[in-house]
């Protein structure tokens, strides 16, 4: 999507090994605008896997994640990384290490809002080396359901981490493909 | 706003001690139809404020924020609770003691996104003791900037947070205020 590959060469920062700042309109601060043109592009990408629900995890995907949600009229649950006192002492937890914060993280969903046969929808802010949207297919497995799509603002395609669905056989979207990081360089797939 | 109240009577639910579960609509799945909704409204509140960027803090306040500065065309910063690796040194730290998670949590904002001379207006999912939002205020009064406004979806009046922020003169808002959970009930101010 051109909005937003002209928005990380503008305001996007290659840190170097590997690692993408865009904490001025996503992660941090976030342009509100934007993300509902990405969530517009994504529903429109997606509109056809028939799915019931979209699952994301906090912290990130929760901006995109709602805004495909508004544009697809589905409800969007995302994984916690803290079990709240509010959540049932029965859940779906399962670990991801997170490559951004160089530890394992936890990713728990209530079975209240994840049963069985639901069609799900994974979105997410970036696809890089695939751990924590993993982590996510295995909630969605644990609780019966199925995936039918997995969508993110921005891929890293040389973290390779679309390889890790491959058996999965669903289509797989990102609004800016990136191929090469290297050198300080941000190079789009065309 | 009632369709907020009226969701909070049908899918909310009063556990005891004060905690007040929206994790069907808010907290853990989302309704993005509602939580649009609830942004139109606290934009409508708080149009003639002046805000020039809105605050809030992760998690839960993400989508309610988001919303909002949506409807008011403004960028939207949300602190987070640890540092990324993306964000520089020098930061804006605050500790805010957290009633349902039942510890001390640090607010982190980056001065590359909450500079001085800023007018803010700080949205929250909830208002209640009020120590999560002062803890906002503090940060935007350490960047120099002033709070113009502070609006919430829900608001527990009977843990008196409001008070907390009367010295500030800033209108307070609430889409559906409670004023008494004792014994399993949920009553909204008139």
């Amino acid at each position: 999507m051109d909005e937003l590959k002209l928005r990380i060469l503008t305001d996007g920062s290659n840190l170097g090994g590997g690692i993408l700042k865009v904490d001025g309109f996503i992660n941090h601060q976030v342009d509100p605008q934007l993300i509902d043109l990405c969530g517009k592009e994504l529903a429109r990408r997606f509109e056809l896997v028939g799915a019931t629900k979209i699952l994301t995890a906090e912290i990130s995907g929760i901006a995109p994640a709602v805004s495909t949600a508004f544009h697809m009229g589905l409800p969007v649950v995302y994984a916690r990384k803290s079990k709240p006192i509010t959540m049932p002492d029965q859940i779906f937890l399962t670990l991801a290490p997170s490559h951004t914060k160089g530890r394992v993280v936890e990713l728990i969903v209530s079975p209240e809002y994840l049963g069985p046969d639901e069609t799900i929808l994974i979105i997410d802010d970036f696809l890089a080396s695939g751990q924590t949207i993993l982590g996510l297919v295995r909630l969605v497995h644990a609780a019966g359901s199925k995936v039918v799509g997995i969508g993110a603002l921005i891929e890293k395609r040389f973290e390779g981490g679309y390889k890790v669905f491959a058996d999965l056989e669903v289509p797989i979207e990102a609004l800016a493909v990136i191929t090469d990081m290297s050198e300080g360089k941000i190079v789009f797939a065309s």
